[in-house]
C-alpha cells in the first residue's frame, strides 16, 4: 500500500540544516522548502487559481485551505458531492487541510474540551458543534485534500508546563484515533503535530510519541503565537532534528521572509500563513527593499513600479502611484495587485532559496536579501 | 486636419434602424453597437485590464471612465504625469470619459449652477471646487481619453418645461464653449450631448443646435434617470434620427440587457452603465435563462455552471454552488467571477447583435433572446 504522499530529500545544504526536496501528491510534485499561499475559505482571496498556479518562475503546486470554515460553510457534504475541493474550487495543484484545531482552540470561551473533543459553536450562526479527531478525518476525507493535518490541541501560549504536558499526551492520544479512523491513506496522506510549547524536554517528549506512528509527514505546531521570534528560534533549534529526516516538515502558520530563511536554516520543508494575502489587503506589501505601505502620501506621484526588482504581473505593469490611488480608494483591484505581488514575492524567494541549497549558499543568499531588505 | 476618431456605417438592419458600424479611434478600432464597460476609479471594478480585453469571442476595445472621480482622486495632473489614462491603468484600448456633469448634477443641494458653471463639494473632503466646460476639457485632456465629452447640464426628471429650456439651451452654450477650449481634435474627439427631458420639440430643439456644431459624436443624455422604459423608448423613437446618420449615436448610462436591444432596434451605437458590475457585487447575475440571484437558497447544491450556455471563464470553471459560497462568504472572488460573467453576457450578447444586423435578422435574435431569458 503506497502513501498518497512521498517524499524525497535531494540534498542539504553544506553550511547549514537547510533541505532540498520533493513532495510526490496525487496532484503533482511539489519541490521543498515550499511556501503554500492559504486559500481558507477555497479560494485564495483576491486571486483567480490559474494566476496563482502561475505565480514565480516555476509555479505554485500547493495551498492550504481550513477545514474548520469549510465545514461550517458551505459545509463539507456539500463540497464532496461538487467532487471534492479540487474540482469545487477549480484548483489543479495539491492541496493540504489543516485540521480545524487550530481554529476551534482560539475560540476562547466559546468551546469547551473533553478527552473526546471539542464543543464549539459556530461563528456564523452561534449554532453548537463537535469536533472530535474521528469527525476531523471525516471531513478532511470529505474535502479530498492530498495532506490532511491530526486533530491536535494548540495549546495557549501562556499556560503552564503542566497542562502543556498534558495537552500534548492527548494529542498523541487523539493521534492515534486519526490515524485509526483515516483509511484511504492512498488518496490522502495524514501528517501528525508536535506540540510541547516552549519547553525542549516536552517537544522532545512529543517528537518521541507521534514518530513513533510513522506518519508521512510531520508539522510543527503550537510556535508563531505570539512568542518573541528568537524563541521560536531556539525552539526550532534543538526540536526540528528530533523529526525524521526522510519525511516533510512542516512549521505551521509562519510565512514572514525572515522567518521563512530562519525556518529553513534550520531544515523546515514547508510553510503556510495568512500575511502575505492579508497585509495585500491592508495596502501593504513586501518589496526587494523592505516592506512598503500604498497608503504612504509619499508614493502619490511614484511613476515607479513596486518593487524594482519584480517582474510580478503588478511590477511589470502598474505604478506605485496607481497602487496608491487603488488603496485609497478602496477599490479591490488594489487587493488582487497586492495580494499577486506578495505571494510572488515569497514563492520567488523560496525559489531562489532553493536554488541556494542546491548550490551550497543559502547562507550568501540569506545575507545578500536581508542586505537589500533592511530591517525586520 | 483628422478627427481623432471617425465612424464608418457599414449598414443599417432591413426591418428596423439598427446600424452595424466602426469606430474608429488612436487606440483601435471598436465595433458597433457596442456595451462600454465602466471603469470609474481607473479600474474595471475586480477585473484585471486583460481579461476586460479578452471578454467575449471578439474582445473589448473601449470603455468607460470618470472625470469626476479622477478629477478629486488621484487628480487628472497625476494622471497627466503617469502619461495619461491609458498608461496609468493599464489599458491599450480606447477610452471615453464623461464630462463629469452627471456626477456634480446629481450632488443636489451641494452644488450651485451658474452660467460659468458648477460649483460643488468634493465627496471625499468637502473641499469646494468648480466644474466649468473648459475646466472639463482641462481635464479631459489631462485623462488623455480617445472619446471626451461635452459638459452639459442633466436635469431633473421631474424639473419642469420651463427650466428644462433653459437648461439645454445653456447646455448648447457650454457645448461652445467645450469646443472652442478643446483645441488637439487629432488627439481626442469630442461628442456633444442632446438633452430636453421627455419633451419631443425641446429634443429636436437641442439636437439642431448641437448638431449645428458638427462634431465627430452625439449623445443623448437625461434619459434612464428613473422614467417608466415605454417613455425612454418613447423618447427615442422620435430622437435618434434627429442626430445625423453618418456619426456614432451614444445613449449614455444604459445597459440593462432589454434597453440594449431596444436602444440598438431605435439606432443607438454605443451604451455604457455600470449596472452589469455592481449587480455582480450584489450576488446577482445576467444569464440567458433570466436573471438569477446567487444568495438563493436553492443554489445551495447546484453544481450546474451558472448559465448554462456561457463560455465565459465563471461558467466553464465553477458551479452555482460555488459561487452561492463565495457570494455568502463575501469572498473577493465572488465579485471577481460574477463581474467577469456579466460583462461577459453583455458583450457576448452585443457581438450576437452585430452579426443579426449584418444578416438582417435582428428582430429574429432578439425575439429568440426574449424568449429564452423571459420576464424583466
Amino acid at each position: 500500500m503506497k502513501n498518497a504522499v512521498t517524499f524525497d530529500l535531494y540534498k542539504t545544504d553544506s553550511g547549514t540544516r537547510a533541505r532540498r526536496g520533493c513532495l510526490h501528491t496525487p496532484h503533482g510534485d511539489v519541490q521543498t522548502p515550499v511556501f503554500m499561499p492559504v486559500g481558507t475559505q477555497a479560494t485564495i482571496k483576491a486571486m483567480k487559481p490559474e494566476d496563482v498556479a502561475g505565480l514565480g518562475h516555476e509555479g505554485v503546486n500547493i495551498i492550504l485551505s481550513n477545514t474548520y470554515h469549510l465545514y461550517l460553510r458551505p459545509g463539507h457534504e456539500i463540497v464532496r458531492k461538487a467532487g471534492g475541493l479540487h474540482k469545487f474550487m477549480n484548483w489543479k495543484g495539491a492541496i493540504l487541510t489543516d485540521s480545524g484545531g487550530f481554529q476551534v482552540f482560539s475560540l476562547g470561551d466559546l468551546r469547551k474540551i473533553t478527552e473526546e473533543g471539542v464543543e464549539f459553536r459556530s461563528f456564523i450562526d452561534g449554532s453548537k458543534h463537535m469536533f472530535t479527531p474521528e469527525k476531523s478525518m471525516e471531513v478532511q476525507n470529505a474535502l479530498g485534500s492530498d495532506i490532511i493535518m491530526a486533530f491536535d490541541e494548540c495549546a495557549p501560549p501562556d499556560a503552564d508546563r503542566g497542562y502543556i504536558k498534558k495537552s500534548l499526551e492527548r494529542t498523541t492520544r487523539w493521534l492515534r484515533r486519526c490515524k485509526d479512523s483515516h483509511k484511504d491513506v492512498e488518496r490522502q496522506s495524514l501528517f501528525g503535530i508536535m506540540q510541547g510549547g516552549f519547553f525542549k524536554d516536552l517537544r522532545y517528549e512529543s517528537a518521541m510519541q507521534i514518530c513513533e506512528l510513522d506518519l508521512p509527514g510531520y508539522a510543527i505546531g503550537g510556535l508563531s503565537v505570539g512568542e518573541p521570534k528568537e524563541v521560536m528560534y531556539d525552539v526550532l533549534d534543538n526540536c526540528v532534528e528530533l523529526l525524521p529526516s526522510d519525511k516533510p516538515r512542516y512549521l505551521m502558520g509562519v510565512g514572514s521572509p525572515d522567518c521563512l530563511f530562519e525556518g529553513v536554516e534550520r531544515g523546515i520543508d514547508m510553510f503556510d500563513c495568512v500575511l502575505p494575502t492579508r497585509i495585500a489587503r491592508n495596502a501593504a506589501a513586501f518589496t526587494s527593499v523592505g516592506k512598503v505601505n500604498l497608503r504612504n502620501a509619499v508614493h502619490t506621484d511614484d511613476f515607479e513600479p513596486l518593487d524594482p526588482n519584480c517582474d510580478c504581473y503588478c511590477c511589470r505593469n502598474y505604478s506605485r502611484a496607481y497602487l496608491r490611488h487603488l488603496c485609497k480608494s478602496n477599490e479591490i483591484m488594489s487587493s488582487m495587485l497586492l495580494t499577486e505581488h506578495n505571494l510572488y514575492f515569497l514563492v520567488r524567494t523560496m525559489e531562489k532559496i532553493r536554488e541556494a541549497i542546491e548550490e551550497d549558499r543559502f547562507l550568501e543568499y540569506k545575507q545578500e536579501f536581508f542586505d537589500s531588505y533592511g530591517e525586520f
